[in-house]
């Protein structure tokens, strides 16, 4: 994938995300971020809230679950995605266009909250790992996500585990 | 502030963040995010590694607190910040630069784990908020962190509360 | 201004910008950036085109008199901008919302083309300021804008003059 | 490619752009962007330079010569790429590392300038198209580069045309 709008939005959910799933079983996370940018108002020497900017956002797969299972109604996150167009028919015919943000990473912003975070169980299971669609399986490559490495130690730590060889 | 590099990295933390307190007492964790890009091998039809990007980051006040008591070692996080540079002279006496992120905003990714937040306790209490310059409380009046409002239903809302009027 | 929502774009015009005058003088150019990704489609071993993104853009005061007097249609461009949400009531009545982008840097993409840069005759010129509110002075405070700088040999270099002397 | 740090950079060249060509013949233009921030000094009620970011960027190709033929020291630009971090031993022998940027668009500035903009002539030549390794023919194919139809009243266009049809 190459050229596309790559978008970092900083709000609060509006409302618990919905978690729904394809017919074919694949779950996805529906919710809308707000995002309110702040003014300094040089009259009155403070700042006032802007208006508000609305995004809706979908994320996908096991990844969903975890954003259902961890973020509710009013929590501040941080996300980033891509910008998308969707085109559907409104309920008088017109064509329409909705700007949307699939989502590829998502998290409680930590400014004004802790986080107990807790690695996502094993989702390779027996080696389940061939029966899925390529796509699907570069995702389970990467880092954390590594089927029987979840109760190891050093489950956290990425291939190479950077310790304390590490330059800094 | 205007004209700064904004910037968001996805990557893990090479090792706990280390909180430190400076000598007025303000609170700052350090850490490193390495950010390991993906390269599709088209020859081997397959996703390989790319270097790793390693960016030193640091996050100040009660934000700084939070990240200290949510995040650890190879953790895969999203952070947004600004990028700075910083001189310094090397055990030679050279002048060198370093590149390094002042995080605005950072959690924990949901891509492959879960989290439980914990709305942050109100940070106004006992006294030290009040000598304060005007800057830092600008920080403290933003959503999330009013005084008084953490046990409330509704403490995480925003205000304006986003609720089951808004437009989405 | 905080916590806005910062995006870059990089596609092509879909047509030429239209500069129009706000009652009050005021320049202000629109224009839609069609972004179009590329997905690397395995099966085929090639690339094709995503779904293009288009999206609408405003630009204000000289700047957008330089960018109706720079790009036409079809260009290609990078900007960057704050994303915002307009209101607005459709033919039926019916209350709508559009996502824009407004416009605080743009230039024609020097990818496939080659441009020949003048920098823009001094704005600060024969009154005028004086009678602008303090943001839009604050915007003719920055580099390239110095009235009367405009004749002199070093009239691009900002303040400080990244000469010879610079750490590279 | 995935999962790399993309970066948006405002600034001015240091310097002009240094076009060199590799073993190969392949052209690369290296230059320092100066990134210059400004904060809002509230005390003095105004606004005052911060510490400017000086970060070193490359780009490839043709590309480079267009970025070497148009862009000059001093010259405000908008550019985007990949952050990038190098490995190098200094004189005295030590290991090293510096922050660079892949530049992936970069285009001058129009806030406070104009530009004429010229499409770049036909790279591909007389069908020279197929002689190339893969991956630069995946860049040739991209809107602009069209062998071929550099001569057409339509030149700027991108395939499928966004004409007077488009949704806007």
């Amino acid at each position: 994938m190459a050229g596309e709008t790559v978008i970092t939005v900083v709000g609060n959910l509006t409302a618990d995300p919905e978690l729904r799933y394809t017919q074919n079983g694949l779950p996805v996370a529906n919710f809308t971020i707000a995002s309110t940018p702040r003014n300094f108002d040089r009259a009155a020497n403070e700042w006032k809230d802007g208006e508000a900017l609305f995004l809706r956002a979908s994320v996908w797969r096991e990844f969903a679950e975890h954003v259902a299972g961890s973020l509710t109604k009013g929590m501040r996150v941080i996300a980033q995605g891509r910008l998308r167009q969707r085109s559907y028919q409104d309920r008088e015919g017109n064509q329409r266009t909705a700007i949307e943000l699939e989502v590829d990473e998502i998290g409680p912003s930590l400014r004004y909250a802790t986080a107990q975070v807790t690695r996502a169980a094993s989702t390779g299971g027996g080696g389940g790992g061939q029966s899925r669609p390529a796509q699907q399986q570069q995702v389970s490559e990467e880092p954390w996500s590594t089927p029987g490495s979840s109760t190891s130690a050093d489950a956290w730590s990425t291939p190479g585990s950077f310790g304390d060889d590490t330059p800094f």
